[in-house]
C-alpha cells in the first residue's frame, strides 16, 4: 500500500529544506516589489467557470481543472450525458494564471483602487498539463501589474523593480531582451502574410529557439503564411542578428520597422541607463493578448529566460466593459527558486538539544524557553545509543550545534555547546 | 455587469491593506513556530478524491469540492447518469483540512522525516459550506502537529509554542483548556450511554456552550443516550464548575473520573508552571478521532477559542497501515487575524513621489532608486489639480510621507519630505 502513497500526478511535496528555500525567496520577491511601490493582493483559487472560460486565457482555458457543481441531481448527469458536455456540471475551476483573475478582482474593487494600481501576485496556478520534467500542474506565479498607466512608466518601474528583485535573489548580471508587438506585425506585413494567419504566424517564430530558423521559414511555407521560404529564411537570419545599430538615424530604416514603436523602445533604453537592454525583433512571448511592448529577462549562464512580460492594453477591462492600460511580468518563480544558493548567515542559530529519560519536562521545557528567547531555534532530540547518526541527521537538518542535557543541567549557561558539521 | 463581478460565493478577495496584515500575522507564526523546532511542510491543494473520502474527515468528507477528471467521454457521463454517481466524474477533491494531507506526506515521506517530526502547514482550505457571516468556503488554517512521540513533550512542545505564537501576536494573558477524552468516555459510562451512541452523544455534549446544561440533557435523552434527564443534567451542571480540586488525593475521585487520563493531565500543568491552565471535563472539540488529551486556548476577551488540538494517535499511520502516536493543534488564524492591530512602527517607511509632466523618466527613476536603496518604500504619483484628494488616499495606504518631484529636483538630497496622517 504504501508505494501508492503518493501526491496527485504532476503535483509535488515540500519537505523542509525545499519548503524553507521556497518561503525564503518569496520573502525576497515580496519585499523587494513591496519596497518598489507595488502592493500584494490575493483572490480565491477557484473561479467562475464562466471567467476562466471567456477566452482570456488562450490554450490555458484547456487545461483548467473543473470543480463540480455540489448536489448534483440524477436529471443534472442525465442531461450532461445527452449534451456529451461535462463542463455544464462544473460552476467553478481553478485559476490557470493570475492575469484572469486579476481582471476580475481589478473589476469588482476598481472604486477602491488607487488610479494607477500596481499589484504583487504570489500565488499557485494550476494546469491539466501532461506532466514532464520541470512542468508541473501546481506551481508558483510570481507577477506584477501596473494598471492604468499608459505610458512607459509602467514598463519602466516593472523592469527596475523585476531587475532589483533578481539582483537580491543573487541573480545579478540580468539582461532585458526588448522587443514591441508593433514590430512582429510590421515583419509579418513585409512576408505577406495574411491577417488571419498573423496570430498563427506568431506561434510559429515562437519556437525559433526551438527548431532553428529553417524551421520556422518551412513551418510558415507549411501553415500558407509565406510563399517564399528562401527569403523568410534570409529575412530571419538578418533578424535574429539585429541589435540597436539597427536604425542609427543616418541610414534610412528597414522597410519592415514600425518607426513608432522602436522609437518606444530607444525611450526605454534611455530611461535605463544602468541595465543590459538587448532588442530582439525576434521576441514573441506566447500570449495573445499582448498590445505593445513585450520583453523577457535573460541570465548569461542560463539557457532559458528567468520570466517576462509585456503590455496588454485590451484585456483587464473586459469584465468591466471598458478599456483599461495595463502592463505586467511574470517570474518564473520554479525556474528559479532552484537556482538559488541558500545564505546560511541570513538565517537564525539552530541548536538541537540532546536529552535523556532522567530530565524532567517542566526544566527541559524552560531550558527551551530560554534559548528561543534569546532568537535560537531549538530542536528537542531523545538520546539514542547511536549519537553519531543523530547529530548526522540534524546537521543534515541545518543544525549548527548541539548540547547534551541531563538532569544535572539547570540553566541555558551551563550547556556546553559543540558546532555540528564543518 | 459590472455588478456581477464578484469572486465566487463564500470565497473573499483581500485588498492590499488586509493582505500586509494576513501576511504580517503569518510571517510572525511561521518564525516562532520554527524557533520552537517545528519545520514547514507543504502538500498540494489537492488530493486523490479516495484518500479524502477515507473515513478520516468526519463530516467535513461531505464539504469537499470534487474536482472533475479530464477529457470524460459520453460513455462516462452515461455511466454516471445511470448509477446517479456524480463523485464517480472525479478523480481529485481540494482538501478540506490540512490533516489527510499530512498522513499522506507521512507516508510518502517517513523515511526522509525524522524519528519525531514537528511539522508547520500554513495553506487554505475549502469547504462547500453555506456561507455566512465569519464562516468562508476558502480559509487557512495553521497546523502544528508533532508525530512519533508517544509521550507528553508532544502536547507540551505544542503548547508552548501555540501561547508564545499568541503572545508574539499581541494576544498576551491565554488561558488553556484541557480535558481528555478517557475523561469524556467515563463520564458517558457513568451515564450508562450504550458504546454505540458514544460519539453522537459526544457531539451533544459538545453543544453545551450553545444549547446549555437543559439543552444538552433533553437532546441525549431524544438520542436514547441516556433515560434521566433529570440526573445528568445535575451531574453537568456539576461538571461545569469541575476544577484541578477535583481530585486533591485525599478525598476519593469521582467514580466517572477515568484517574490514569486524570493523573496525565496534572503532569501537564506541573510542567507548564508559568500557563494558566484549567481542566474542563465537558470539553468535546469535534473532531471523533482525537484519543487522549485534548485542549483549547481561550483569551478572556473573547467568547470564542482561538484554537484547539488533541492528540490522535490512530490517524496519522493510517496510509502507511501501521499506528503512529500524533498530537497537533490548529490556530484559528481567521478569527484571530481580526483581532490583531498592526505596529506600524515594524514595517519601512514609506514615502509618494509626486512628480509633475516636465520631469524626465531617467532621472525619475534614479531618485525612486535611491530611495529604495536606503531602505524606503516608494510610490510615484502623477501630479493631479487636487492634491489634497491624492495625499487624503495615500495617507489612507499607509504612506508616511511626501516629497513633489519637479525639473529641478536632482537627487534624494534635493527632495522636501512631508509627513502625512497625524
Amino acid at each position: 500500500m504504501a508505494a501508492s502513497v503518493t501526491p496527485p500526478r504532476g503535483m509535488r511535496d515540500f519537505l523542509p529544506a525545499e519548503k524553507a528555500r521556497r518561503e525564503h525567496a518569496l520573502g525576497v520577491i515580496r519585499g523587494v516589489y513591496a519596497a518598489h511601490g507595488f502592493d500584494e493582493i490575493e483572490t480565491p483559487v477557484m473561479e467562475d467557470s464562466s471567467r476562466l472560460h471567456a477566452g482570456l486565457g488562450g490554450d490555458n482555458e484547456k487545461l483548467a481543472f473543473a470543480v463540480m457543481k455540489r448536489g448534483l441531481t440524477a436529471d443534472d448527469l442525465a442531461r450532461a450525458a445527452a449534451s456529451g458536455d461535462a463542463l455544464a456540471l462544473a460552476d467553478l475551476g481553478l485559476r490557470y494564471d493570475l492575469t484572469v483573475p486579476l481582471a476580475r478582482f481589478y473589476a469588482t474593487h476598481r472604486a477602491a483602487l488607487p488610479p494607477v494600481f500596481r499589484s504583487i501576485q504570489i500565488a499557485p496556478v494550476w494546469r491539466a498539463e501532461r506532466p514532464q520534467k520541470g512542468r508541473y500542474r501546481q506551481f508558483v506565479q510570481c507577477d506584477i501589474d501596473v494598471i492604468g498607466e499608459a505610458g512607459q512608466l509602467a514598463e519602466l518601474e516593472l523592469l527596475t523593480a523585476t531587475v532589483a528583485t533578481l539582483d537580491a535573489l543573487g541573480l545579478t548580471g540580468c539582461t532585458i531582451r526588448l522587443n514591441d508587438r508593433r514590430i512582429l506585425q510590421g515583419i509579418l506585413a513585409s512576408w505577406g502574410v495574411p491577417d488571419e494567419l498573423r496570430e498563427r504566424a506568431l506561434i510559429t517564430v515562437d519556437k525559433l529557439d526551438k527548431i532553428g530558423v529553417a524551421g520556422v521559414a518551412a513551418e510558415l511555407v507549411e501553415i500558407g503564411a509565406v510563399a517564399a521560404e528562401v527569403e523568410v529564411a534570409s529575412a530571419l537570419e538578418g533578424l535574429t542578428s539585429a541589435d540597436w545599430h539597427l536604425h542609427d538615424g543616418i541610414a534610412p530604416p528597414p522597410a519592415w520597422l514600425d518607426e513608432a514603436a522602436y522609437a518606444d523602445l530607444l525611450a526605454l533604453r534611455v530611461a535605463l541607463p544602468g541595465a543590459a537592454i538587448e532588442f530582439d525583433p525576434t521576441l514573441v512571448r506566447g500570449m495573445g493578448y499582448y498590445t505593445g511592448t513585450i520583453f523577457e529577462i535573460a541570465h548569461p549562464e542560463f539557457g532559458y529566460s528567468l520570466g517576462g512580460g509585456g503590455r496588454y492594453d485590451g484585456m483587464i477591462g473586459r469584465f468591466l466593459g471598458q478599456d483599461v492600460p495595463a502592463c505586467g511580468f511574470s517570474i518564473g518563480f520554479e525556474r528559479i527558486v532552484d537556482l538559488l544558493e541558500v545564505d546560511d548567515d541570513a538565517r537564525p542559530r539552530a541548536v538541537v538539544l540532546v536529552y535523556d529519560g532522567e530530565v524532567a519536562q517542566a526544566p527541559l521545557l524552560a531550558l527551551k524557553a530560554e534559548l528561543v528567547a534569546s532568537g535560537t531555534r531549538v530542536r528537542l532530540e531523545r538520546r539514542v545509543k547511536n549519537l553519531r547518526a543523530l547529530l548526522d541527521r540534524v546537521t543534515a537538518d541545518g543544525f549548527d550545534a548541539f548540547a547534551t542535557v541531563t538532569a544535572a543541567t539547570t540553566d541555558a549557561a551551563s550547556l556546553e555547546f559543540r558546532e555540528l558539521g564543518a
